[in-house]
């Protein structure tokens, strides 16, 4: 190129690497936070959160945030120091979402279902320095606190609260509504900290940046739909995976949060058919809750809900049932390690052509990833290699991308473990549909190896929830001296069903399964579930073995 | 925090900053090439792209793009090159916005309505390495390598191409469809080079980075409400701020693209129709086109589409008319130097409240940041502090955030002006409402002074363009001795209309507007405009100084 209109470098730079370096006009690190401040910004009395009578714009929502910020600051609270919070869905929930990033602090949200020595676990091993308390966990969050040598600063949220606490009202008074806020120096700053529950051994702590929870924010808006005119539903707890970090995406598109403390049914409608709410996520037990409402605590509303369910794949008749009702539902499967939703079951074009049956089962796939997600993909289990997406051979889904966590917190063996290779090592066991959906045929423990088969238990439980008396199904191994494993199904029933005998129930998969694959063991009986409404498949192993 | 469960840190590392590095299985560079890959491995059979009777999946598209890259990179062309394209809104340019960058090169989208000289200035200026010409364009393109000493590989799309050219097709034979992409080794990586079509002076080249390419696309679909349902005509040309990002926006939503090689109403209300388009794009003149269809060239349609409109405020008329015919109209604002739209004018709660009318003022604003722009402001003119959002005192609007360019290609010392003091200087004139939205009240230079007062030419012309009689409406300065500068209409009638007496538009206006403010001069006739249709005023203003 000529040289007298060719810009002119510096020896060595080329002319796109020269003079164009990222200065404070056009380059911003990513957070959450800024997420705030433009729409306080810019639609500042647009309501953003709705809890009872109570209504938060979002220029107070915003100056709540600083104040809390500020409040914090100002008692020495800083640059990655952690502030636990305990608390239902409530407003000062999303708050803690955004005014402890604003001071650069890291905001741990605790599972209020925990017992207390977890949840003291969880402040020593995070070094909490505050704690928010909302006043009806305080009997929880005493007995934690006594059992550390030094508790944190304490503040309860409404009403009485623990000894010498301050309320959070009082603390905020002592901040500034305008306060400017740091924000972090880095996007890789960490945000968040969120205990996973596992099975077995200590909790883990997935650490969330501030990068991470920014694209997941958007990830989530784009792939659910939320805009200004959206109103989301807390039907799913804010302390798992920071509520799938819905309370960033809400912000990000201006849509208004309603506020839900406890999940009942008449309750969810209610709000629904009063507030219009277009959105909600949650486990499959809340869609299980919605489809079998009774009548008379259903309410009619006109628009379409989207409904997004993960943790499990939701039943046909679940879905068909939800669809009746108004709602409209789509599977998302991700994990505390990806800030909440890493695929979602989008539609592919050849769901035009399938029965309501066939588009049901493709529905309960895992699906493909969020915009926002790198890739996922599923891994031979011996080589690591990528299957072929052929639908049919089992390997490990992996996950790769911005919105997967940093790692763990102090914990750099199982974060190797876990993040090695170039990707997120999740566990689960699944194939790869030609179209490119994940589908999970069970957790690596949760296999059922009989006679040489493999069998999936999820498999088989999708098959037994079919059953008109079935609620919930669990099936698990039971040791067998002659075919190694055989399945065994717990099964809790709805209310007010007849039970059907083993032997109608063993009729009922036979015709809808590979005889290898029907349980030999059925127990009618209440499943334990975790602290996250998840059932406990190791309390049901051990009881399948103990089973005479 | 006790020692004993504290995780253990590196002498001076806080605990949430060790083994907590970033790495591959979390940390990927922002790139918008990320979003196709992501879709074809997604939903590699749904439509990405249709033109007339061809269709190109997103597994097609994908692997027409890693042909195009891996083609170029066999010719030798790598990391920073450029890459020019003279093309219409063709599926060939939605591949290069993505097989370009794949392979770390620029892409160079040029004006199809520009003159051979500036043609050739951009492609020497930029150094394009690569030339891809649409066979219509042959004789522009022919015209301006005439001009450069050393012309670059030139590749045809379509039909006959300029003598020596490689055909496009041809030249995607030679590329691998599975071709590996080595993407940015940096999202800071420049990705296009567009030029300003500025009014005096040589163009000025801004360049874009692959992060700030993967967040409008993001900030887009949010802003706008793409999702994989959605249908996209191409009304806007593609060659403007690379489309405004488009290309990238509708891939990360998985919506479909239409194309659309010219812009005529008939072929619009076609298109809408049969392929259910649910959002377009484009300047002022195209909702006016489709506003003032015949009725015969109009078809109707069921769903709503929406219609971002940038460039100028569209009228109320023009609004009205479009909601009527089922388009739901969203103002937005940007430039070449913010990748397109920077602003949206958004709803407020307020506007529930405002009469129609009221409400169409109230949408010609230029709004509030879209979600992934950091922040507006409105700078006073002398110390460039914020005004008050008092939305009366003008200022010059301002933008910040990673949507920003990085700079202009090799002129340090505009890029400096420009991205001075942490914000991207607009050198549009405007203040800043109460409700957080800006409205631009001139551009600089288009302020008329008349007797020390100012006078805003667009309020003038939004007056003018109430009137029955009235299709276009520029309103200049003309010299005058006594009140300095005194308001000159140039107006274009609608097709068939009255010309009304200069009389009859001064009683008009004079019911409708302060008496300073009432132009002076009226002069009907065919506006000049731009090749990418903005009105020419620089032409008017000569033409204002020379009445007689």
């Amino acid at each position: 190129m000529p040289e007298s209109t060719h810009p002119t470098t510096v020896a060595g730079t080329h002319p796109f690497e020269a003079g164009l370096e990222r200065r404070a006009a056009n380059y911003v690190p990513l957070t959450p936070i800024s997420l705030l401040a433009r729409a306080a910004a810019s639609f500042g009395a647009r309501i953003a959160v709705i809890d009872g009578d109570r209504r938060l714009t979002y220029a107070q929502l915003d100056a709540r945030c600083r104040r809390l910020a500020s409040a914090l600051a100002r008692r020495g609270i800083g640059r990655l120091d952690t502030v636990a919070i305990l608390a239902s869905n409530i407003p000062e929930m999303v708050e803690a979402h955004f005014g402890v990033p604003m001071l650069g602090a890291v905001l741990n949200p605790l599972n209020t279902r925990l017992d207390p020595a977890t949840i003291a676990f969880s402040l020593r091993h995070g070094g909490a320095k505050v704690f928010l308390v909302e006043a009806i966990h305080r009997e929880l969050a005493a007995r934690a606190l006594a059992e550390l040598p030094e508790p944190p600063l304490v503040v309860t949220i409404g009403g009485e609260g623990v000894a010498d606490a301050v309320p959070y009202e009082a603390l905020l008074d002592e901040g500034d509504p305008a306060a400017a806020w740091p924000g972090p120096e880095d996007e890789w700053q960490s945000l968040c900290l969120l205990y996973t529950s596992g099975t077995t051994g200590d909790p883990k702590g997935a650490v969330y940046s501030h990068r991470g929870a920014y694209l997941q924010a958007l990830g989530n808006a784009v792939t659910f739909g939320l805009s200004g005119e959206s109103v989301y539903l807390w039907t799913l707890p804010m302390f798992h995976c920071s509520g799938w970090s819905y309370p960033w995406a809400c912000v990000a598109a201006g849509a208004t949060q309603v506020c839900l403390r406890r999940v009942e049914p008449a309750e969810i409608f209610r709000l629904i058919a009063e507030h219009g709410v277009t959105h909600l996520c949650g486990a499959p037990i809340v869609l299980s809750m919605i489809a079998h409402a009774p009548i008379h605590e259903r309410r009619a509303f006109e628009q379409t809900v989207r409904c997004a369910v993960g943790g499990a794949a939701p039943s046909s008749t679940i879905i068909r049932t939800m669809e009746e009702l108004g709602f409209r539902v789509t599977h998302l499967y991700g994990a505390t390690e990806s800030y909440g939703p890493a695929t979602a079951c989008l539609a592919q074009p050849d769901w035009a052509e399938l029965t309501q049956t066939q588009r049901y089962e493709r529905m309960a796939r895992q699906g493909v990833p969020l915009a926002t997600l790198d890739a996922v993909m599923v891994a031979d289990l011996e080589t690591g290699a990528p299957l072929e997406k052929d639908g049919t051979r089992i390997g490990e889904i992996r996950l790769r991308g911005n919105t997967i966590m940093k790692g763990y917190l102090g914990n750099p063996s199982a974060t190797e473990r876990t993040l090695a290779d170039g990707w997120y090592a999740t566990g689960d066991l699944g194939v790869w549909h030609p179209d490119g959906a994940v589908e999970i045929k069970d957790r690596a423990k949760d296999i059922i190896i009989s006679g040489g088969e493999n069998i999936s238990s999820l498999e088989v439980e999708e098959v037994l929830l079919r059953h008109p008396a079935v609620m919930l199904a669990a099936v698990v191994a039971r040791p067998d001296e002659t075919w190694g494993e055989t399945p065994c199904a717990f099964l809790e029933a709805k209310p007010g069903a007849a039970l059907p005998s083993t032997q109608e129930l063993t009729a009922f998969c036979r015709e809808r399964m590979a005889r290898f694959k029907v349980p030999k063991t059925v127990v009618f009986g209440p499943l334990p579930k975790t602290s996250t409404g998840k059932i406990q498949k190791f309390v049901l192993r051990e009881r399948a073995r103990e089973l005479r």
